[in-house]
């Protein structure tokens, strides 16, 4: 973190529980299940959303969710983000106040992903600023990256119902994975991890357990990381996306097995 | 569909699309891709959201959307449902306009799914009204409903990156199936199609592929459906709001295995 970075809670909640259930032979079993709960976040006193988190990292997802909406700009603008599960609430205060936040608020974007998001307007409009290029990358690479994530996906493999994202090297190192309920929700506080840690994304490899919709793809494009890992499939426009942007997406990767959906030229054959 | 009911476009569209990609082994692959389009909703002229849809069923999904977020009360406040792609909008136009839809679209909760979804203001209020009752089941109700859905799920056998859902009879008889990018929009689809043919849920048997959060059990609640089957896990939300509700829950159900989360004394284990 750096020196002059915001005062944080440290809030984050462990968020498996316990419940009964009957198989089909009617035989009793005990499930883990993963939890959910409502977190609004207030950005200098002004009700900005409701996201529902399993809230093992709120601080990072608050930092993230904000940043990647476009409703902050820099680490510095931000002297706390303050934790407090009794009201199911986060305190964000900033050091001058946004002065289009109404503007961006205005204007609603509900994303498919497998849920309906929302990204605040003028996100697509920021990446024109934005050049990643993607670098040369052979089955090793992404071989490295599976197996460097191998002992992650916990709560996945507890309770399921949830995703995984992970921010890794290419030559597999972990250095950041945050599972939650929302995939979307697993992308920004890994946005917001990078953000407090002034970690860039420029020689990174992003890995997600979920779909690549065209709101994932942007948010990946937002942290400038040009190489895209899914276990899951793409959909046209988070393909039509990484095109526009140069990002390599390498989707349906499990096991051995992976298909290079862009980035076919960068993809060296060699194992 | 009543003989009263709304004027509609009929624009839905076929939404595969095909790309090459390369496996491993850097061998040339043809592989289908969903779809996924912007879809503005303007009600009364008034931007209400951008849904990012396959665009298989726009003007049911419009009609449920609207539905499920509190913004229309029946069907025969509608007069026209108008899709136009080339604007990438659809246009509502009502008998009155509803005089606190500035109240409903102040109050944002971007719920978890596997995306951030978006609710508007007083939905669970709403479900205070309601009252369900779980009937009685059987594993071979269960059963029978997955083995109705067995030839559906096309879009995804073909392309993946999609969530299926529908409503069925006890029996497995498949009233209505429908895929997209998006549970949340599948769910508005059927909530759409259930409105305009004036169907009730009360006897029938919600399936979904995907995850059952807190957002997917609101909105088969407010269908009034009493039974809620899902290839997917569910968090403890959506358990808890099913058990407030009364709803059968049974997620995991894939050949056959199922597990019973909710409704354990409706569940009679009889094969």
């Amino acid at each position: 973190m750096a020196d002059s970075g915001p005062i944080m809670t440290d809030e984050g909640i462990n968020s498996l529980h316990s419940t009964q259930v009957i198989d089909e032979h009617g035989q009793a079993r005990e499930m883990s299940l993963t939890g959910e709960r409502p977190l609004t976040i207030y950005l200098d006193k002004k009700e900005i959303v409701t996201l529902m988190t399993m809230g093992t990292q709120p601080e990072l997802l608050t930092l993230g969710y904000l940043r990647n909406q476009g409703l902050i700009q820099a680490l510095g603008d931000i002297v706390a983000i303050q934790v407090d599960w009794d009201v199911e609430a986060v305190a964000v205060t900033t050091r001058h106040q946004q002065p289009d936040i109404e503007q961006i608020l205005s204007k609603r974007t509900v994303t498919s992903g497998c849920g309906q998001g929302t990204m605040f307007g003028n996100v697509m409009a920021s990446l024109e600023k934005v050049t990643i290029t993607c670098p040369e990358f052979t089955a090793d690479t992404i071989y490295q990256v599976l197996d460097g994530l191998a002992e992650y996906n916990k709560v996945y493999k507890q309770a399921g119902a949830v995703h995984g994202c992970a921010l890794c090297s290419c030559s597999g190192h972990v250095n950041v994975f945050v599972e939650d309920v929302g995939r979307h929700n697993a992308v920004d506080a890994i946005s917001g991890w990078m953000l407090l840690n002034e970690i860039s994304g420029a020689d990174k490899v992003f890995y997600t357990t979920g779909r690549l919709t065209s709101e994932m793809v942007i948010k990946v494009a937002q942290m400038q990381v040009p190489l895209l890992l899914s276990r899951s499939g793409i959909t046209e426009m988070g393909l039509s996306i990484a095109q526009k942007m140069g990002i390599g997406l390498v989707a349906r990767a499990k096991g051995k097995h992976f298909l290079v959906f862009n980035g076919l030229e960068q993809y060296k054959n060699k194992f």
